[in-house]
């Protein structure tokens, strides 16, 4: 039986409480959307302040150079790279990560020209399976949608590419990255890991998993801010062969001698394409700093915990609402979702009462658990309001009803 | 003969001079390279802290509803749009130049499927001509480049796409648009213009010329900031069979659907792909409203008269250097570049002695007027310090010989 009490305790001795005072986190509300917009760092506005004032104002074009503006993608990718278990100068961050996607998919499915499908899954987030649906319907390839749970049996010798994302949007349910990965290659076919809902909330390991490209999220879990820039990852052993659809001038290997031919660049520069977002690229290099010296897998730790207690406790109190999210640890991400007929208004509701998660269609009501800042007694309060909303059934107001564009 | 007197006269009396206190100018400096990065608007690092602060860091996810981040590349798109002669719901701001060529000239030769030829010249910017080459390879066609002066006479019918940039990057020679564009059309081709060195330095009219797609830059003549977000333009009549290569969620008709089954937008949406860079949008939209109520007839005017002035003094004090610029009004933009031997030493040089331009090889020294904030006694002064440059032979000295990375 857990009280409020052993959660106030449980924070006490949080090691990642000192983490949390590196954030601005408004009084009054529980932000369980982390998942959705990390939150701010407080030191990201200062330098933003900087590369605006100072690195735009003054020093304008030469801060490319003295500032090490030109940098920025590869300095913000290793950076992340030491998140997901990557090589130095496997990651860039550039672009969104649909386009990084694109980019992906396209250069697997050309690795293995000879074969005539691309898998992935019915859980993957639908730019994804949008992106993918173009490359197939472009190259002539079959996209085999499959059910999450079917993946590995529709892995055969026909498929040129296996594309996935590891952690399910709606339900926060995990793949077996490894698993899926090395069935894959017994198969003779390339894997793709999306890895939008794992940077960041757990220590990912695409080298150990031998995974041959991933891509990301810098507004997630790693707090890059609105609209972020992406990331990709490109195994070393494919980087020579890489071949990016969209041949820009910063994938070239001399964009700064304006040849008329195009000569890709080695290593993971060849999977860029134009000109850096320097102000997104500050903003998500400022707040990488909260990472650093910290372990994934006290973060892990703390998340698991944390969502631990989030099922059991809106288990125990708002009994006819089905937990979405997988109960084994291995099988889930850092996020809850919660089944409901009435989700959508039960989350306006919630937000109404400072509690702020998302609704995902069709009836997921869904609470990203974002460890660096989100507290065990922000959990207790976030079942206690679940419990409250359902008990009122507040949710019925009509006020919760209407539909807005982005929820 | 005209003096430094007469250019403060004419400092005096431009109708642009107000307009010039709106930017963070430091003192000690002409800034001759807005064309490569423009100039900082002094209200835009209160936007930004605006967005970071408050927006991101208090209002958090519902600021994509609450401030409206999620029409920001519309309403910045159209307000490009206006500056570009195009028609509202034509334009939207999104990802780089580089990925913008690559889905204009795609969905341009698309339309044209029985063709098989893409041309442009040896004036355009490398990037685009990597992304045609690298299109034109994955579709089987043959890419013509050919010679800025011999753009008309390569068009014919077996020509899909044309697709060219207004003003040559390095020496300023400005295309005719109408009269390429009708050709184009003429033999039954599909046109897509590159505006990165036209947009905000002078008035354009795509659909007055008919254009098909076009493309620009943010960060120049816009000073949106470093890497700001570009645009694309598809014109209505394109709207509805635009072939996005990269079928991301936010070119889809309903991305809040989350379906997984893909379909396009109706309208400019169409090219979009993922989640837009926020901050980058703020700070462009912010730099956009220099340009509220402003003629560009007269932006237009101020810039020939410097760029005339610059030319004239140059040929005045430095006879051994070639302008490579236009001398007709209709065939310049808003840049006066010179050919020399040692262009390279020589920017340096200028340089340190605070006046900024930029070197493009192999030997073009790169003046740009951004007609918003420079001004005549700085067209005065920078051609004073290349005489001095010249005369001295200063540019010899060895400090000035080492390339950098950007220049």
């Amino acid at each position: 039986m857990t009280t409020r009490a052993d959660c106030e305790a449980l924070d006490a001795s949080d090691p990642l409480a000192m983490i949390r005072d590196l954030f601005t986190l408004p009084d009054g509300v529980i932000y369980l959307d982390g998942n959705s917009l990390g939150a701010l760092p407080k030191h990201v506005p200062e330098r933003m302040r900087e590369v605006v004032e100072e690195q735009w104002g003054v020093d304008r074009i030469r801060s490319w150079n003295v500032h090490r503006w030109i940098d920025l993608p590869y300095r913000v990718g290793d950076r992340i790279g030491a998140l997901i278990g990557a090589e130095p100068g496997s990651v860039v961050a550039a672009d969104t990560t649909s386009i990084n996607v694109y980019k992906a998919v396209d250069a697997a499915r050309r690795l293995r020209p000879d074969r005539r499908a691309i898998v992935t899954d019915t859980s993957n987030f639908p730019t994804d399976v949008y992106v993918m649906r173009g490359i197939a319907d472009a190259s002539g390839l079959e996209l085999k949608l499959v059910d999450p749970s079917a993946v590995l049996e529709s892995i055969n010798e026909t498929v040129a590419v296996v594309a996935l994302t590891e952690v399910d949007y709606r339900t926060g349910r995990r793949h077996d990255m490894a698993a899926i990965t090395a069935a894959a290659h017994d198969a003779g076919a390339v894997v793709v890991w999306d890895l939008a809902h794992s940077v960041g909330a757990f220590p990912v390991g695409v080298a150990d998993a031998g995974a041959d490209f991933a891509v990301g999220c810098g507004y997630k879990y790693l707090n890059g801010g609105p609209g972020a820039p992406a990331f990709i990852y490109v195994a070393p052993r494919h980087q020579s062969s890489f071949r990016n659809p969209i041949t820009g001038w910063f994938g070239h290997a001399a964009p700064f001698e304006f040849s008329l031919e195009f000569v890709p660049a080695e290593g993971i520069a060849r999977a860029r394409v134009g000109t850096p977002h320097v102000l997104g690229l500050v903003a998500l290099d400022a707040a990488l700093d909260v990472f650093d010296g910290l372990g994934l897998d006290v973060v892990r730790a703390k998340s698991l915990a944390l969502t631990d207690l989030f099922m059991d406790l809106v288990e125990e109190w708002a009994g006819d609402i089905e937990v979405a999210t997988p109960k084994e640890h291995e099988r889930r991400g850092s996020q809850v979702s919660l089944r409901h007929d009435h989700a959508f208004p039960m989350v306006q509701a919630l937000i109404a009462r400072g509690v702020v998660g998302d609704f995902r269609i069709p009836d997921i009501a869904r609470f990203g658990f974002a460890p660096l800042y989100v507290r065990y007694v922000d959990v207790w309060d976030a079942a206690v309001a679940i419990r409250e909303v359902v008990a009122s059934g507040e949710w019925r107001d009509p006020r919760f009803a209407a539909r807005s564009t982005v929820t």
